[in-house]
Formats: structure tokens, sequence, C-alpha cells
């Protein structure tokens, strides 16, 4: 596949980076990287996604799976000074990390990147920066600015390692700790080669599996890969050390992972578009491949008129993806409901909307609502792209309805809106702290550049 | 590759576990499994096992590695009542986990599986068990049966999902954690299916790159293993759930790793006989491949009485994994002098021995040991076993010497004595812990299975 004596006498002279230098490549353009080169759009686009990942964590705060993780911890009897979002409790920051990246996965509510892969980039990478923070004056644009070069890496990889190709990897799992150990290493102020050590010490850590969808281990993911590349940089500062090319190397991260080596084009254009860019965020707290569905059939309804009763059977045209990652016929949990595309379409035409409760047992269990879901049927169409699909729905007086969406809402073409996010952010916050605390928190990831401190942010966070 | 159909309907009554239920399968075995149908050989080889093991990590206790790893959580501020093995500071159980089970690799001297794959167990395992102990009294014979059944399914599952055909993942990373699940959760007593979600839980952390191979991340993959399988095991406790089929499925552990199902003999004779017996015992402080290679080396040093001056060439046939897992040719740090066959066998010949501080930086650089190292090459050779070698050294006088090891010393066949190991551990105990600690350790170790006590063994470990 690649020249080994190539590779070797690279290895031996690594002062020069290559494009097949792909860890080395990524620390250096990280280490290297100046916050005023980065466009003003970019910056924008890391608020609104930091602002989206708070609503989810404070609102998946209080999940069964956030509580069991906890009981957990309590059981190693830790505490500590970091804030746990949304809740009362401290932990070290740690462990802050972790049960920060369940809660802002939870929910699957949390942005996607919109390309190859559907890798949700700041589960992984935010909690261990705002842990981080804890004990540390870290001004805003710094971590505004480690937080993108998080998302860079995490993202590039995901997309170049993996692409369509996946042979069932939880990718955020698989290259978000690599991501994470930029943003901490950022911070920390690693140099070029403690940077490529703490990416090695990561990627040795990659991990998750897509068994997992519908499991609490799905979320447990995002939390656990936190943890993997906060380590991963705490240790490369004090010295330890990693395979040179543990992302490229012939058994290296790719390799093993995927059985082919990364694209080429990881290191492309590194400082001239930003993943970031392709950051979407969820109006519907369910897995991203289900959206267009779903916005076909509250169009169709808003459209028509008609009640959930009214509805002899529903047909989708789908993308392969969406049947791949969210094809459960009989989901037996929240959690998997997430995953099920029937029961998207069915919630839908029954509730008029997808929201994060939408998606608790009892919906799932509900036998009106299983009737109805056991009414939909979908087939593959693979000229669709993920955010596209048709929905057809015949009614019991023989209408037959159809419509064919583009790009779904919530997708890159169709955008949620700033004022969409901050009311997105308002509902996922309600009832979990005070109104009056909502507006600050929310005001405080707004001006996040502007702060000479930025762990205000999470402990505004702190129920 | 499996019935679909077949797996689902399974998956609805998994009240039947059948030979394809991987996941519950071993589940079931290791919450049913009763201390006294543990036969005495096998009770004894685990004690072995631990006497090896607390050598080693004692011994490892004060590499550079392990200095870093804990400058690493000094700055995370944590502290607790946990025994660092061979030092005297404490920490939380969960992080002694990480550095005892960084400790007992760093020396790549701890037991090794001598069968399909070279897993080396116990430092995943052992690490959580004796951290588990900490603030709990739990009698000896529970300690080394948990154990026990912790190296089984570690083993059986590194077997059975990897074989021979690896891509490139340490095989010790990748099933290693859910064996510390199965440990740590026999000691908090999970039923089944609590069980079966601390496997999954471990399966979606499992991870391990071969390009880690002679840096610091080698023996960093058995610490974090050692910590996934423990949080599994907590988690599982809190009621935090998982895939049923975390191992078997799909989208498990065995597809996503290799690309092909598990082996279906992993359930076979569970109970019948035991993976522990399998276990081997280093002579020689490098990885297993070297040792027919370093013991021919000697044995033809001995039996001819040459010096190294005299050598002109050596030419080594190994096995064909000799040469993919430690072909070092120009090893540059004491860790990748490990996994460089020529060094092992220059290192020999040059000073009688292939003890763990011949494996230090200040060889790798010695001028006269890299000449000699320049001498030797080395072919594979299918006929031959991983404990098997031809070694020709051709010498300045024109004598030409050839050996051909069966059975290299330390292999199954070949094994080292009780009294061999309590020399080994000695060894490695000597100049970290005081003579009269060392014979109290040892004493612990051997009478393990009566202790009313078991965490007298890790107190007594602490320098």
């Amino acid at each position: 596949v690649r020249d080994v004596m190539t590779k070797a006498a690279k290895h031996e002279q690594n002062a020069h980076v290559s494009d097949a230098d792909i860890t080395r490549g990524l620390a250096k353009y990280v280490v290297g990287s100046r916050f005023e080169d980065i466009p003003a759009e970019v910056r924008h686009e890391g608020v609104r996604s930091l602002i989206n990942f708070m609503g989810c964590s404070v609102a998946g705060s209080r999940h069964e799976t956030v509580e069991a993780a906890l009981a957990a911890l309590r059981d190693l009897g830790l505490s500590g000074e970091a804030v746990v979002l949304g809740r009362s409790e401290r932990l070290d920051a740690m462990n802050a990390a972790l049960i920060n990246g369940i809660s802002s996965a939870v929910l699957d509510f949390d942005a996607t990147q919109f390309k190859r892969t559907n890798i949700h980039p700041s589960g992984p990478v935010l909690p261990p920066l705002l842990a981080f923070m804890t004990s540390r004056s870290v001004p805003g644009g710094e971590f505004l600015h480690a937080y993108i070069l998080a998302v860079e890496v995490a993202c590039r990889l995901a997309n170049g390692i993996f692409g369509e190709q996946n042979p069932g990897w939880h990718v955020t799992g698989a290259t978000g700790g690599i991501g994470a150990a930029a943003g901490v290493g950022r911070l920390l102020g690693l140099n070029e080669d403690k940077m490529t050590a703490a990416f090695g010490i990561a990627a040795t850590q990659a991990g998750g599996l897509r068994e997992m969808y519908g499991t609490m281990c799905k979320s447990f993911t995002p939390g656990r890969t936190a943890q993997n590349g906060y380590l991963a940089a705490l240790l490369a500062a004090r010295g330890f050390d990693s395979a040179e090319q543990a992302i490229e190397g012939d058994k290296g991260l790719a390799m093993v992972m995927t059985g082919r080596p990364a694209e080429r084009d990881i290191l492309q254009g590194l400082g001239e578009h930003f993943e970031i860019m392709h950051n979407i965020y969820k109006p519907f707290a369910c897995a991203i491949v289900l959206h267009a569905a779903i916005d076909g059939a509250l169009r169709l309804c808003n459209l028509h008129g008609f009640t959930a009763e009214q509805v002899d059977r529903v047909h989708l045209l789908v993308s392969p993806p969406t049947l791949t990652l969210a094809g459960k016929r009989d989901p037996r949990t929240g959690l998997e409901s997430k995953f099920s595309v029937y029961h998207g379409v069915a919630l839908a035409l029954l509730h008029g909307d997808a929201d994060p409760r939408r998606f608790e047992d009892a919906y799932v269990l509900d036998p009106a609502l299983a009737a109805l879901r056991a009414r939909v049927t979908a087939k593959t169409d693979a000229g669709l792209a993920k955010d596209q699909a048709e929905v057809s729905i015949k009614l019991a007086d023989g209408r037959e309805l159809k419509t064919r969406v583009e790009h779904a809402v919530g997708s890159l073409v169709n955008p949620m809106s700033d004022a969409d996010l901050d009311e997105k952010f308002r509902g996922l916050c309600d009832g979990v702290l005070p109104t009056q605390k909502i507006e600050r928190l929310l005001e405080l990831c707004r001006d996040c550049e502007r702060l000479p401190d930025a762990s205000v942010i999470a402990q505004a966070a702190a129920a």
C-alpha cells in the first residue's frame, strides 16, 4: 500500500512533514495555528456549537444514564471541584469530563457533522476543555480556538479514516479522543513532539462499537472518549511517548480499524476551510438520518390537516444509511427509539413534533404509537442523500399524499438559525436551570470570545 | 455469515443461551462458577501467575514510563487509599489500577498466554482486583477465583476473536478489559444480566494498537484496559446497560475488530479446561517470540565457551510471528529493543543473559552491542513454532556452530519451576523492597487461597 522503505527513511528525518505523516502533520497545525487566522464565521459557528452542546448537556444531565454513571463514580468515593453541567455535584476534572460527555450525547440531540461521517465532535472535545479550565484562568478566545482546533482534528480524521466504509465503529469514539487531545494539548501549550505523542496516546485508546446504539453505552462513548483524549494530553505533557505514526502506520489507527490507509486529503487545506462549518444542529431529538423522513411527515400533516387516526399506511423512501443506522423495526426502549425511522415518523404524525421527551420509554410502549409504527414501511434509494426522503401517506379515506424533502430542516442547506438555536437551548434548559441562569449562560456562550476567563461558562451551567 | 433472523429471534427470548450467545454465555459461566470446582493445579497456576505479576509490577514501578504517568495524575490532584505497587504513593482505586497495570507490563516480563495469541492477561485483570479490595475484606479464595475467571474470559476471547489473523490489535487491550470486568463483577456479585452488561461496557472501550510496541503506550494499554474493565463492572452494578450481543453482534467486538465472527469454540469446555494453564513465565525481559533465539544463542555460548568478540556473524531461523512482532532492525530505545530479535541475541552473546536491565536505553546505544547486532540476520520458517528457533553462529576462526531450540526455556513444555519463579520474583523486587518485605509478599501470594482478607497482598507490596 505504501512504500515501507520510504516510511522508514522519513521516520529517521521527521523534521520534514509530508502528506503521509498524518499524526505529525495535524499536530504541527494545531501547535502553529493562530486565533487571528480563524475567520469570523468559523468562530461564530464555534459559538453556535457551544450553545447547542450546553443545552443538550444541561437537559441530558438528569437522564437515568447519567444517574447510573454518577452512582458508579460515587462508589469510587471521588470528589473534586469541576462542574457537572446541569447538576449540583462536583467531581474531579477527569470524571466531570466523563459525565458531561455522557450528558451531552444522551438525548441524541447534539451537533453532528454532515459529511462523509456523522461524527458528533463536541461530546468528546468540549468536556475536557471545560474541566481543564476548572482551576485555571483561560481567556475565552483561547478556549474557543482550542475547541475549533479539536473539532478540526476529530472530524478530519473521522472523514479521512472512515468515509462511508465503516465496519461498525462509533466514529465519535474512534477519532474524538484525538480531537480532545488536540484541544487540551493546545491549552497546555504542548510543542509539536508532545502534541504528536498526545495524538498517539489517544489513538491507542480509540474504540466504540455501533452495536451499542440504542443502549446507555452509546452516550458513554463520547464521555469515555473525552477522558481518553484528556488523559493523553496530560500524559504527553509529562513526557509520555507514543508511536510516531500512530494514525498512518501499518499497525496504526487507520489500517487496524478499517484495513485500508487513511485518505491523503486529511492534511489538505488545513487553516483554509474548517470542519466546524459542517456541524449541523438537530431540531429532532434522534439520529440525524431520521430527520428528512420526520420533516416530510410533519409537512404533510401541517399541509393537509389530517390526524394520526386517519392514516392507513405510510411508506418512506430514504437514504441507505438511514436504514443501516436507524432501521430498528421494534424499539424496546427510549434510547432504541432514537434509531427507529418507523418510530420517529409515527411520533411526528401522532404528536406533531419529535422533541426529547417523545423519545422516552413511555412513548415506545404506547399501544397507539406502536400500532401506527407498524403501518410504516421503508425502502432505501441510493439516489437519496442523508438529508433527503420521500414520504407517502395513504389515508383511510383513500387520499394519497406525497412529499419529497430535498434538504431536511436542520441540514447544512436548511440550517437552524441563531434564534432557532437560542430557542432550542432555552427549551432544553427549562426545568433544569432557573430562567435567569439560562439567560446568563446563553450570554456567556455568545460572548465566549471576549471573556477574560472562560471557566465561568461551566460555572454558570451548574445547577 | 450468521442468520440475522435467528439472531433476532434469539434476542427476544434470551433466557436460552446458545453457543452463539458469547457475551451472555461467558457471563453466565462467570456468575455460576464455584471455587470448589476449580482444580488444585489451576489454583496453583493462579498463584504462580500472581507471584510473577507482583515481581514484574514491583520492579516496573520505578520505570520512567510509570514516573511520567504518575506525574500526569498528580496534575489532576488525585489522591486516595489504594496501593501503588512498589511505591509509597497512594491513589484512588481507579488510578492505582492504571499505574499498576503499566508497572506490570513495562518490563515486558509478565506472563504470556502461549496459544493462538500471546495475550498478557494479568496486566489488565489483577490491578482492578487488587484496587477493588482496598476498602473491602475479600477472602483470598474469592480473590483467587475471580482472578482465574477473569483470565479465563480475557484469554478465551483473545484466542476466539483473533486467532492468528490480527490486523494489528494489541490483544491484551482488545479483550483484557472484558476479563477485568468479569473479575471485578464477580467480586461485586453481579447477576447474569449485569455481568452481561459489564462485558458490553468493557467491549465498547476495547482498543490498543500494535503500532505502539516499543513505546510507553505498549504498557499503557494494560493499565488503561484495567481501568476500562473496572469501570464497566462498577457501571453495570449501578444499572448501566449495554448491547446484549456486544461481542458476537453484527457490529459487535469480533466483527468490527476483525471483519469475521468469533470462533464458536469460545464457550466450549468452560469449567473443564482452564486458560490460565497456558500462561507461561518469561526468563528473559522481552517479547516472548524472542525467547527461542536467545535461548539458542546462550546454549551455544555456554557449550562452546566463545566470547562475543569471536563472533563473525549470526543467522537465525525463527517463527513468522517473531519477525512480525519483534523484527525491529535498529531499536532506538530500551522499550523498542524488547521487540528486536537482533538486539536480544546480541545481548545474550555479549552479556550472557537477557535480564530487565539489559533492555535499558544505555544498552541500545552501546557501540559494541550495535556492531554485534548488525552482524545478526534472521529469516522466518513457517515450520517453526513460536517457541522454536535455529541459531547458527560463525566464529572468526571459521568454526560454524548451530543449534535448534525445540522448546525455549520458559515455554509450556519447558516451563520455569516454582523455585525459578521465586528466584525471578526475588530478583525483580531486590532493590525496590527490603528483603523482609520481599519474603513476606512471596509468602502471602503462596498462601493467597487461605488468607481471610486478600487486601493484605497489595498492602505488602507498597514501598
